[in-house]
């Protein structure tokens, strides 16, 4: 197996910590991780915290499949990993999940790229229980291996294996809004540009676009997790964006509130009464600023178009009786946010605003206590 | 892309969770994994909790290699993905740095498959930092995925592919000494086996076996994460359970306590230099019950193997002055821990020897305060 490593890497040009200096970041590229976490003033008091699993299905594969260092047999594929933390004292507080979007894991929701705190914690200390998964494929809830396996051994064509997807740092600063082009951010950019090396460590391989089940198991994951903890605020971002939506059409009545944040696009398609189920439900969206950048993806020329996409399905909720509603923070004078809004410089800042409609729209609506 | 989906999903057989209980497990398979979770009765005080990445290298990939969603440019491979807590008041205690084994991820120190406290919450509460990787290649870590993309592309021959592996549900009851064969526990296996089907959604394909950089890319960030807390005890299992010695040989400085737990073997061809450096560190090695079960896997007839090859290496500490032990419950009369024993019925039992070992070798020996 280790003959293969070097061909492996050949593929790549290898650049050493020490050369990061030469790409023009300065210091901040050295910098270490750990050393840059800025721990909160006061402690943070959990009545408990955890990990658990949600789905899954039980598959037959070959010996072959599994990779040949044992016998075939069972193994489980399709399962949700999922993180958790309650606050003392806010077990009676709307659950509120937070799904990653692309090439990313549920780190999105943690420790910012800067140190700062994450969304995940910020909610807990704002008495929300708080419940991060990693979409199935992705990170800790793991994917199938067998076709991968199988095209190594000749027994399955090239063609058939599905592709993974990483964007480039380069690509990340127009598609997430950083600045129009690499290394050059927006005078008002939100995000912790200086710490953008460390958000590059975030990405993994997304092997979602052909190698997850159609329809995406998450989406009956997080409508499963809802229902065991009788009813939670579904959020989602990117590419995860809609997913609340989809989640609640399979059982709305644990779907206490759905919050997309920057959605890569909102349903068009959805019939009258799908749209009738969904208007029952508190719906909002959020999206930062300077949505206009070509983002350098082809199927994604701008976010202004998944904006439009999202302002067109409230306005289609809206008409129905729902009281879907778009917080845009440039509207009110919040200039300079990016895609990775949850990680800006006034992530909490926005943060609060999206805890205010909870409170406001999910919370004094009347969610069952547990 | 998605009509490759029911080609890949063909060579599997899914069994839906409803004809589970036809395979003899009953009620608990069908078992939410949520509500088996056990909260603590007192609060988790926490200082800190959050997570960052260690190391990393920048190279650069094709649009191909990164997918063929955007252009090619610049990602990060190899990075280490770490969570931590840490607890209120326990900030001048030693940390200790817990490693996952073949085909896990830092789930495995976390809640139990029947929902009880992990090692990593049962470490904070006992005072220590406690910090939980996923290996480089697994989990929120990622992986390099280019070869996968050209062999896709057909750029690249199928054999050039490292191979992905998980072990069978089947395999893993002798493998991990939960009984002499699948579905049959040992009368005192202490694995919480009515939970085995959550442990098998634990499982996440592990491309370590050539698919990771040689030598791996673990063990210099598990040094630079002990090197980043100024001293830390590094905690390895199975796959992982020698890490903490290769890290120890790149900064022993800061490898304040090493502590193997099954590892699947203990080096045989350390140099009397190496030797002299380990013997200066307090080591512990665990192992639990049944090691002569044989495993069904090729490679490891048994772990009564790995065991001896640890006993050699702690012979050779020993004279060369060192005070390496080995804790072996089964000769104190704590018969039927497995391999998972972290996950063990009685696992806070063996913490709490782990822990006496860790004030008594590593806290007292005067480990430097931060």
């Amino acid at each position: 197996m280790r003959s293969q490593r070097p061909s492996m890497l050949s593929r790549s040009f290898v650049v050493i910590v020490a050369a990061l200096t030469a790409r023009g970041t300065g210091s901040s590229v050295l910098a270490q991780a750990l050393k840059d976490v800025q721990a909160s003033d006061a402690p943070l008091v959990l009545k408990a915290q955890g990990s658990f699993f949600v789905g899954g299905d039980v598959v037959e594969q070959t010996q072959r499949e599994l990779g040949d260092l044992g016998p075939g047999g069972h193994i489980t594929v399709n399962q949700m990993y999922v993180r958790y933390m309650v606050p003392q004292g806010g077990e009676g507080n709307v659950p509120v999940v937070m799904v990653h979007g692309a090439t990313l894991t549920g780190k999105s929701w943690e420790t910012t790229p800067d140190g700062r705190m994450g969304w995940d914690e910020y909610f807990v200390r704002k008495g929300h229980p708080v419940y991060v998964p990693d979409q199935v494929g992705r990170g800790r809830s793991g994917f199938n291996q067998a076709v991968f396996n199988n095209v190594r051994a000749e027994s399955a064509p090239a063609a058939t294996l599905p592709r993974w997807i990483r964007f480039s740092d380069e690509v990340v600063w127009p598609n997430f809004r950083f600045g129009s082009k690499a290394r050059d951010p927006y005078a008002d950019s939100q995000f912790p540009v200086t710490a953008v090396d460390e958000l590059s460590k975030q990405g993994v391989p997304d092997v979602s676009f052909g190698g997850v089940p159609t329809p995406n198991p998450t989406h009956k994951a997080l409508s499963d997790l809802a229902s065991q903890l009788n009813g939670a605020v579904l959020m989602g971002h990117s590419q995860s964006g809609a997913f609340p939506l989809a989640a609640a059409l399979l059982n709305p009545a644990v779907a206490k509130g759905l919050v997309l944040v920057e959605p890569g696009g909102c349903p068009s398609n959805y019939t009258d009464e799908q749209i009738k189920t969904l208007a029952a439900l508190p719906v909002l969206v959020v999206f930062g600023d300077h949505r206009d950048t070509p983002t350098g993806i082809g199927i994604r020329p701008s976010w202004q178009l998944s904006f439009e996409s999202c302002q067109a399905l409230i306005g289609r909720l809206k008409a129905a009786g729902g009281q879907a509603e778009m917080l845009n923070p440039a509207e009110r004078g919040i200039r300079g946010n990016s895609h990775m809004i949850m990680q800006d410089k006034n992530n909490l800042q926005i943060a609060d605003l999206i805890l205010k409609w909870i409170d406001e729209r999910v919370s004094r609506r009347g969610v069952e206590k547990k």
